[in-house]
């Protein structure tokens, strides 16, 4: 993956693209990629780190747009890797700048400075946050509520033990849509479903939906697919041709509920 | 009032006043200022309403600058008329841009595109949340936990109806900082209190907390003071004189307690 470049201001803006078809449907990916670009670098990671679970989430970005595809969605993802900065951690929780993930130590966040915590703040995670938040009210502006949907993979294997869930829908505050597509997906068959698995939002890992959808009452929900599904183009391709109906399907049954309420 | 000039981007930026002792309180007041500058106008209101408590909070920016100066304090203030954009209010709420304020007709309001609604959002309330974000994020970043205290002033007459009380303290969803505060101010006397008086979370009056606050789980509250009580330069002095002291023993109670916990 090539190097992402920052602004003129040394800012690292998300990728922001936009469905010719305007839905109202908003997908997030904070772990999109794995790119170690200057002035951090590698992190005193090996190649092969770089290339694990810990510092990405395979086959997500992937996932996602073939999932906006199918559901005329926007989507807006992070450019650099999570162990830089974890766009979907605040900045004082330990999973934001990890000196640790799994089993992994990463030598370059061992021992950060408040000044190179609060750098990489202002230089990854507040245009992350800053982008997404002005499509969004931009939307709501609009007269349109958006759905706030996060897309993430988990590894297959952690610490030593084998997840069986192979796809799960996390909630935060509201627990609606969530509920409405895992539903949608058991009724499908075909996949190892889980509410708040393997993580819940209790593990802090709905932080854009907390900052994001959660203030504004819009509909939201955090997805996760074991990655071993996702493991090459034509595997996301499949996944996403699987999962959107169940995706569309709970959309419309939430705006016809939110329409009759 | 002069008109605020907005940036090279046509951005109006809030106003961020660092104190030189760096404290870890921020003060915000979204309804700092009167002012109606271009491409808006008038929006069709008289001199005497552009004046009238509908168009700010009169009173409110010296008295948070006043209590500023006594806390060691950070202050954030918007510099356009809540009129043309209220940045305590979401884009879909009635009271972002509302055509009608009490009694008052906002004519400039009356008939308001959804591209105008999404340009206002964009060029006001937009920049004045990035702004206030990147604040408290770099804060957070650097290990701090920032205090987030909104201040806001109330007309004594509401559609005909005297106001007796004369301070209120509203919460969002943690109502720990409120509740210390008004024990605080009410343990001093002299002053007619009330907690989520004369509004309350319901009314949509705490947006800013619940975007800004919540969700990194800071401390936070909302002030409001009755406006006749800080009416000139000396009586918003008088004021923060007076509550300076149950904002700072509340602010120390609070740390206190999490410090034990």
């Amino acid at each position: 993956m090539t190097a992402p470049e920052p602004d003129q201001n040394g800012l690292f803006q998300p990728v922001i693209e936009i469905c010719a078809t305007g839905g109202d449907v908003i997908l997030v990916c904070e772990h999109a990629c794995n790119a170690f670009p200057a002035p951090w670098g590698d992190l005193g990671l090996s190649g092969a780190e770089r290339q694990a679970h810990i510092a990405w989430d395979p086959g997500a970005l992937g996932l996602m747009r073939g999932l906006a595809r199918r559901l005329g969605a926007t989507t807006v993802h992070a450019t650099v890797s999570r162990l830089i900065y974890d766009c979907n951690r605040a900045p004082d929780m330990a999973g934001a700048m990890p000196a640790r993930s799994e089993t992994f130590a990463v030598p370059g966040n061992a021992a950060i400075s408040a000044a190179e915590r609060a750098a990489r703040t202002a230089a990854i995670y507040v245009p992350f946050h800053a982008g997404l938040h002005a499509l969004i009210v931009q939307r709501i502006a609009l007269g349109r509520r958006p759905v706030v949907i996060t897309i993430h993979s988990f590894t297959p294997v952690y610490f030593g033990q084998r997840r069986d869930v192979e796809f799960g829908v996390i909630h935060d505050a509201d627990p609606a849509l969530a509920r409405t597509i895992l539903a949608e997906a058991e009724a499908r068959g075909g996949l190892v479903c889980g509410l708040n698995a393997p993580y819940s939002a209790a593990d802090d890992v709905t932080h854009t939906l907390r900052l994001q959808a959660t203030p504004y009452g819009l509909a939201n929900a955090m997805l996760e697919i074991r990655n071993d599904l996702i493991a090459s183009p034509a595997a996301e391709e499949a996944m996403a041709e699987r999962l959107a109906p169940a995706l569309s399907a709970a959309i419309a049954a939430l705006t016809a509920t939110a329409k009759a309420g």
